[in-house]
């Protein structure tokens, strides 16, 4: 009788199976997992699952820009020294932190909260993309205001840049996207060419 | 002000903690299982934290052998038509479900719970080693029994193998190791000068 895909107990099989659910974590994993969180004491488990519970029950989004906050608003839509006719475009709350951390953007954002993907069954409207056309209609002046297009460079990304493009079009809010090109440091020999290619189309003025 | 250490919501923090306080999990993959818990329905999380809280607070050990059971006896233990007078000592549950895997073990086993570790603060009243002092002196004829000391090749392993050897010594129960030598289908050219030195040492009538 072959033992692989079986567990001593049903409890263990029911977690193993509910922690080898999660992305990139293998049944392997999973078990290893499963048997470390045996081993602690039952409170720090309790808290474990509690934080995971708490999030996922009482986490906020923000009312303007839809990132992740504890309230209602998030810290960067409350903070009045940040440029509000600067408005970041991207997929996810991930994104927003990554460019946070640059320190280099002192706008503010709108999280789409997914990427136009026929293939995933993801249209315009399971994102807040109707939200960013009312926030753009809303600005005084749009037209001297700016909104970037932060989304990823392939298919999807292009495709829903496109379409918020065409729906805010007549704000004639200037639209902008993330600079592509060689990364800084880069080496010319390992680059591919399509990024090579568009890096010497979109060539700059050299500034020392 | 450097964004890169905090989160922008209480909850999250501290589901990212939680999540990174696993073993072998980083706070980058703690952040991505956060954002994909919280992008699931609620009541898949809620399952999730259950079966986890369910394993922790209702997992049972086998009374003989302390390995994971659903009641106080596990499936082994239950079984009949396995040898009870052949007990394989094992540090580790994960150790009892490799050797199952291989199917070609018919006695049965005892979980010690860990292996003595000084340097762990681990010694032998943390381990199940006077169950089984007591399990050994127990049996009928302990002389015709035999007990498998399955603990890994490291100091800890052999301390502990010797330990135990030298508590039930007296019961003169037949005690053996796992064979260790070269790995079926090794390449002499990479095996470690300690390893191929012993297999020629304990080198075994050929047996086509």
């Amino acid at each position: 009788m072959p033992y692989k895909e079986t567990y001593p107990s049903v409890l263990l099989t029911d977690a193993v199976e509910a922690i080898g659910s999660l992305p990139g974590v293998g049944r392997r994993s999973a078990l290893r997992l499963a048997l470390h969180l045996l081993r602690q004491p039952a409170e720090n488990v309790h808290h474990f699952t509690e934080a995971i519970n708490q999030l996922r029950d009482g986490v906020h989004y923000c009312r303007h820009c839809h990132m992740i906050a504890d309230g209602d608003e998030c810290a960067i839509c409350a903070d009045h020294r940040r440029d509000h006719r600067t408005i970041c475009v991207v997929e996810s709350v991930r994104d927003v932190m990554s460019i946070e951390a640059t320190g280099q953007y002192h706008g503010v954002y709108h999280v789409l909260g997914g990427i136009i993907s026929p293939i995933a069954g993801i249209g315009p409207s399971d994102l807040s993309i109707k939200e960013l056309t009312e926030r753009v209609f809303g600005l005084e002046n749009p037209q001297e205001a700016e909104l970037i297009l932060a989304l990823s460079g392939d298919v999807e990304g292009e495709t829903t840049a496109f379409y918020i493009y065409r729906q805010i079009e007549t704000s004639h809010i200037k639209v902008t996207s993330l600079a592509r090109g060689l990364g800084f440091g880069d080496d010319l020999e390992y680059a591919d060419s399509l990024t090579l290619g568009r890096s010497i189309t979109n060539r700059q003025i050299f500034n020392p």
